[in-house]
């Protein structure tokens, strides 16, 4: 089966075309990239040298993209707003669309518009698209969408462990706090002195204060499980690794929620599915653990004193928070395995 | 003017040798260790290597410390448990201390057995003794006393942007949730597999949930502060940072509380201090720009969705969080400039 | 097709278990060690999590190991001295196996003695021995061996680079450097002050002078290839890093060698093979591009004021340098596709 | 004593303009930077935050400079090219000028513009300026002369050990082969995406090769220790720390020549030496023991197999290789104690 990438330039595209190139049910029949077309694969991305060899980049137009006959699913690993451009172009002419980008994450065009601060540049796919973290779906309910929204790297790292929760009635939806670590490949390839080695090593620090937006995914999700809206105090913050996204989240919990309730909606969710794992109470998810798997490790504590759980969630972003996700969803969509490529 | 310094075997005393080493107001006259006795400081602490070439540790005894009649003051940089038994024989003999240790850090002998897990050593001294951040206490209160206890590292990253707030009245005291990060040289030296350098980095991970020791410290300080019992969450983390803690703390806002009065809170009690800065609301504290500075930076944002303010503060850990702290107290009991051996 | 791992808690070990748990034509049927016994893999090794979750550590015996019918080949990730202990039982009971230690790297027991300071404990095995470097040597002269010697990191990433250069005459043999960095996991897992996170970061640092263990198994290959005796100054250092080697190669160029040469012999060696590849002059190998790869990265220049070749060498310890290349040599041997599992 | 800096806006202006904030024998009077003039130091550089708090900076005009009676020292951390200009007007009104830059380290325009490729732009100056690593030149040779040329990091810890030993004529002068690491911040302040964290972390990569600019003025003050024209092989390399620069090097011993020879040169040279720390041989010189120092440690190994001694330094890149040793050349040209601001 050949399937193509567009916009595969950056650190999510990269990690995209090397778990392409060595999926055992596909062939990568194309890559495209404004900047780098004409160019080897390997010549550019070093990763990929060996299986990247002999693919170079072709030039990033939707038109051609939608005209090529042989390739029937897409991935676009483009920046908001284009990837939508693209979408439309590839759904016209009956491809399947995996979209990493944030432009089919949320559900209205006016949330678009509220956090992205521009006009949705194509409405009408929303109601053609599926937002899916494939561990909280059910795979009747999208399988069948031609456009599958992949979503975000905090959004994953917080949903996981929230969602199961609020579905089954553990948690207030008052008073979540979440506090999420980045290692600095989430900020994508950077040619600015702020993301420099000289400048991040050695420094922890938050940002994106008090309305990053990630924030309007999150809460939107939150809201659907919980049925009702949820308002969440979310604090990002870029830590001095490469990989990976810690989440701590404090949220009271519910009158008469135990912890034992809490593993067991968890355990109810994910005891049969190959990339979450629920650590026993005190045993700490860790980004370096989950470095290079497309795996979720994830822990709850409850405090007494304080009436809340504490729950911690790690992933690596550029695999279930970016691209192993997104391969992940294709796998079950097009009916292979759900860990071919990934383990 | 002579003193002393005992336990400089660890981070903390490290840093408290290389301090005094170049202090212009003292002569570090002595060092004690009770496995390096006999040895040169800078034949095992290479980071003295020059100014510490002809000092030597001598043996780690309380007796023999207080028999030296030309030094008048003494550091411990010892283990809780054990730098009481040292205090006590200090003090008996009219010496002046500075505590880097946890044990005169509560104002009770019950509170320091329940997260300690064992009886005070010397509650007898408990009333001798002035637990100090200076920015947070009238020099005139504490100026006398013989016994000075500094506060921890991750007490001081929280105390210093919450005490003026909570004394203003303009916190909530319930729903406070404090994220803190803190460099691996926050856990001392270790010989440890979890503590290495292939462990440790690229890693972020939480630990000590739902209640580390640093707890006690900082609810009963909060408390103090706030007028009635305050119940914190506290987080600890490590990150793969060698010096450095970032707090993250969201805080409900009080009614009516606006974040003009929370600048104002801290602008009254920071303005004329050297080593607290207050940075303007969205310019984020960063442990990088803090790191090897006595400094701790400090910022504030209000989230008018949450209700919540959003604080800040960064500092190093082994400076403003122990060692730098500890002078800037002796600087200012012994009436030296505040900042000597400091800037 | 079982096999089976000895000795699989340290990082190559671990390394391995990975990597076979994945590998498309195995079954990893039996992983054993000493002090984990009994503990299922993924408890204790959180890297395995999922993959790792059915799977539990046996008693270390080369006895049992070697009465298992089911298995037929078997990976020893075992200490020097240890391991052959487990080859002599195996290879007894007609087993392949695949060592990755120190034993059977050297050809006479005496140079093993001069380095490891003890006698080579089963010196009648070295003969049925071959080490093996796969792009090296070719797959009839070792394919039928029972026991195959893959080789150390540091001279992995040495003869890969220098073999093809000295079978073409292309260097003088005196007056070779070789400055090598290795990330911190070259030492093993560790539980020493030494490697810990607090010590190594921002450390670059030179060990091992000037007659490391590895010396023996370069000069040896080197001495083969180059057919007289080739003594060179092997400088290892230890980098901040997780993962990877560099090696910085400073040889004289023989008369009348050229980079056209070096570049020609290279390629003869080397262009058909998956797992090396060769950059062009002015393009820099790099740890971090080698990272979580088989590969091996070269690069050559001649510089004409000093008449010498600086060849540089990038690969991944615990993958090319350990882990990985066992696996290479494994699928060769048993006529596997050299890429499966590690691609 | 007032005195200013010119160019403050790089990594070792910055270092200069923290140090001589505290330096107890000076006022900074003056901090020019063309991008940054108008702001408040401490507002752009957070490192300054406290004692920077009431300097701003200044439009960097060299006759404007030239004309301010009040400060008759200046140092200039401005780009190669740029700093000759600003001396040659520094340098006419009678002001002492001490040069981090590149323009008056060499001895003749004609290497100069080998290696800079452009004329040189003040040869005129050449004459009135001294190169100063002060531990290798008697003071009463340069402490005259108007314009103090500061050598290059590399340089710096390439010449400390090998000076001493080239006069003594313990080396040969042909085979020299020298390896440097050097930490990011020694490229500079830089928005490129090849210095992003993501990019360096894990990173080790030579480059340069095989003609480094800092390679000119290693040759020729080795070439003016031995007597003779020295030729060495200069493989320069990035590695992933913040500050810190380790040469190892490689040199055949000249006949007859022992370690202990090695060690007496040495110790006739720095045993009353602040800043120079000579090592036992076999203890290794580490990046992390010199950060955030002046100082730089030194040792030597002979490896009989070889001929060879290879001898290790290192150095902060940002102190002892620039910054640090600026102001020790300050301190002894000015008669200030030479550790006045640096201990």
């Amino acid at each position: 089966m050949k399937i193509g990438i567009a916009g595969a330039s950056g650190y999510s595209g990269e990690t995209l075309v090397n778990l392409l190139l060595r999926h055992p049910q596909v062939e990568l029949a194309a890559v495209t990239s404004r900047q780098l077309a004409g160019k080897c694969l390997s010549e550019v991305m070093p990763s990929t040298r060996g299986p990247g060899d002999k693919l170079a980049f072709t030039v990033s137009d939707p038109v051609a993209m939608a005209a090529r006959e042989d390739i029937a699913v897409w991935f676009l690993a483009l920046p908001h707003g284009v990837a939508a451009e693209y979408a439309s172009a590839l759904i016209a002419a009956g491809k399947r669309v995996f979209d990493l980008s944030a432009d089919f994450r949320l559900g209205t065009p006016a949330l678009y518009k509220e956090y992205y601060e521009h006009d949705h540049p194509a409405p009408e796919l929303i109601a053609k698209s599926a937002y899916v973290i494939p561990e909280l779906k059910a795979l009747a309910d999208w399988q069948h969408k031609s456009l599958i929204a992949c979503p975000g790297c905090y959004p994953t790292s917080i949903q996981l462990p929230l969602i199961p929760l609020l579905r089954a009635g553990l948690l207030e939806t008052k008073g979540i706090v979440i506090n999420s670590y980045s290692g600095i490949s989430g900020a994508g390839r950077q040619a600015k002195e702020f993301y420099s080695f000289a400048e991040r090593t050695e420094s922890m620090t938050a940002y994106g204060q008090p309305k990053h937006r990630h924030l309007s995914e999150i809460e939107e999700q939150l809201g659907a499980a919980a049925g009702r809206d949820v308002i969440v105090q979310f604090n990002p913050h870029l830590a001095p690794l490469k990989r990976g996204i810690l989440s701590t989240i404090t949220v009271p919990a519910a009158a008469g929620a135990t912890i034992e309730a809490v593993y067991a909606a968890w355990n109810a969710t994910y005891t049969e599915r190959p990339f979450v794992k629920v650590l026993p109470s005190g045993t700490y998810p860790d980004t370096a653990a989950v470095q290079h798997t497309n795996r979720a490790d994830m822990m709850g504590v409850h405090d007494r004193r304080t009436g809340n759980f504490i729950v911690t969630c790690a992933i690596d972003n550029l695999l279930k928070g970016a691209a192993g996700q997104a391969i992940q969803n294709f796998n079950l969509a097009l009916g292979f395995p759900e860990t071919a490529g990934l383990y």
